[in-house]
């Protein structure tokens, strides 16, 4: 059986280039950026004031001078006034240019304005204070954000202030996913005995979304012809098809013999882990790759944290998350020679650490208590007991 | 000046409540649940099997049959078929109900099918294995998910296993964010030498569109007519004012005065902290609240995660989270006597830590290192040497 490494190696392998879109910059947050931002003038680009007050010339204050004739006011965006003589000030505002015939600023907590007389309060003044010069923060023309960078809203903040209104940003792959089985029914239906809702589909969706992926959804009967027309039709007009239930050995499971009439190329089936043994990735000479998931609700999920958002992170090009480590905060044992993930809620303690508590489950795809779950934590494959306060890899929903 | 303590508190004693609305669960992502879950038949619905096989009775086991006549298959979703008599067998499918007639399957891997004759090729059977019995995981009228759950994707699967097409969720604040000043132009403007664009209104957006709320952008020009009665307008159509800059003692900030005139209560102005400390929070007798953080990026950033959000998680009826804590991955010196939010990026050790390493910043809202920040580290307010190793609050964003 395929191990959870190889099975990891086998799908970072069919990473993709799916292109570039332009989109406006407020769009492209959780995109991921596929051009340079560059500065388009320095940063700050001027001589920026940052406290009202006065705007005067030190020598001024050097030379004993502490009463100043107000000349003018400038405000933030106004075009800079300039002093005549060494006796003069200039009543200012933050975000104000400093003009250049002064050089610091002193606020109007320490000033009394009367007629248009400034005294001072302080003799603590210190040369250029006050201002945040021209470029200190980048120079025209650097690179403030790179090429791969996740477009968070502080890429966004940078966009706008360079004057970006359109990004260059990765395509996301399209992305259908597919439910089958006569026995599931619709949502809006009473279900009879013998049937269940479709849930998986829209949990898929919805994690999707938290990515950024407008999915698909797509449910097929089980009908041979009516199987291999539709994986047929996703194969070419979708990037990735994700199936969940359907690829069992089951007498009724007609996806295995479409996906293999529609010579789709098997990489692996089953990988030695539980929940999500019977996972089944291959791809299409068209370039489709189908990630087909067990129907458990608990393994669908976990194969789509696992695998499928491993996947699509290296596809977009953003750097290989590095792991989140975790504490195990209760004994546990897990007899079957599988790598175990166990559902676990996390808290942080006050020494920095974070703990994962086991969530209680029924074993076989209980799916009401994912809710409560927060993350899977990885326990090695070669050991059967692990004890509170050992350290593992944890996969993390990225929801809270 | 207020303690962040004291801001805190005089933030949360204005939770509201904006009443419930009814979404299409699939839209209902992100939102917080109005109303319980509960199971509308148990869960599972059946006695289910879970694997693909063979549905024997085991007293025929006990008696020594190994061979059985297989009568009919069924599959998930069919109408379960009985059987007549010991010696004979269902084949049955991963999903289908288990008929009353029998009580154990066996898998297809331990058994041959011939000629709809089955032979066991093992003896290891026990009696109801490979069943995942009705209402084991719920009972009919259990609840799922409670009122106050953030709808998950997990959530979402809850929602339509019961068939709950629509959810009823609380309704998010209406909430404008406001820029003003003259100094700023629109980002697909060239700024003359004295100008910026606008970008803090897009950075506010971006976060709230990741906490799902759709907010408004509005610039106020430096006129008092004009600053007065669209801030009237705000106050009447809003729930929420995020105002960025504007709040300092400018001579032609003329935000504070039309508050004053408009009868908006000050409820704090200026807090013991750094960034952030001009803000200045207060409410109407509309029931708006204006949250008015400083103009500077980084600041405007650290007040919307710290105050905003934690004031929104409150009003929603969500848990207060518990605290995260984080190691100092490097000493640091901070003299004022204010409580220091530093830029910090997070990385978690071996040891399951969460080591928070500083951000180089050029301190005076260099927004663009923002980008590199994951999280601010609380230092507190009483030191001003803290040392590699101490372990502190932590504020995270939630986008990663």
């Amino acid at each position: 059986m395929t191990t959870v490494e190889e099975a990891e190696k086998l799908v970072l392998a069919q990473t993709r280039d799916y292109g570039t879109e332009s989109l406006p910059f407020g769009q492209a947050l959780g995109y991921v950026l596929a051009e340079d931002l560059k500065a388009d003038r320095d940063l700050p680009p001027f001589n920026r004031v940052t406290m009202d007050g006065i705007a005067i010339k030190y020598a001024a204050i050097e030379n004993g001078i502490q009463v100043f004739r107000v000349k003018a006011t400038q405000a933030a965006g106004d075009e800079p006034v300039q002093i005549d003589e060494a006796g003069e000030c200039i009543e200012i505002m933050t975000g104000a240019v400093l003009p250049f015939s002064v050089d610091t600023v002193i606020r109007y907590e320490d000033v009394k304005i009367s007629d248009r007389i400034a005294t001072l309060y302080t003799t603590d003044i210190k040369k250029g204070q006050n201002l945040h010069l021209q470029g200190v923060d980048k120079k025209q023309n650097d690179v403030i954000a790179t090429s791969g960078q996740l477009v968070s809203p502080a890429i966004i903040s940078v966009a706008a202030s360079v004057g970006k209104t359109h990004l260059l940003v990765k395509k996301m792959p399209r992305v259908v996913v597919i439910s089958s089985g006569d026995e599931l029914v619709d949502v809006h239906e009473t279900p009879l005995p013998y049937q269940i809702r479709k849930s998986n589909s829209y949990t898929v969706k919805a994690v999707l979304k938290l990515h950024y992926i407008d999915a698909d959804i797509l449910h097929i009967p089980d009908e041979p012809a009516v199987t291999r027309e539709q994986i047929q039709y996703c194969l070419n007009n979708y990037d990735v098809l994700l199936l969940s239930g359907g690829i069992s050995m089951g007498k009724f499971d007609y996806i295995p013999q479409a996906l293999e009439e529609l010579k789709v190329e098997k990489l692996f089936h089953k990988v030695a882990q539980r929940p999500g043994k019977p996972f089944w990735f291959g791809r299409h000479n068209t370039g489709a790759l189908v990630f087909a998931f067990p129907g458990n609700p608990v393994a669908t999920f976990m194969c789509l944290h696992r695998y499928f958002l491993l996947w699509l992170n290296a596809t977009l090009g953003l750097p290989l998350k590095p792991p989140t480590y975790a504490v195990l905060g209760k004994d546990f044992v897990f007899q079957p020679a599988l790598q175990y993930y166990l559902q676990v809620k996390l808290q942080s303690n006050e020494q920095g650490r974070l703990i994962a508590m086991p969530v209680e489950v029924n074993g076989s795809g209980d799916f009401a208590n994912l809710a409560d779950t927060e993350a899977f934590l990885q326990l090695p494959l070669e050991r059967n007991e692990f004890k509170a306060g050992e350290v593992f890899k944890v996969w993390k929903f990225n929801h809270d």
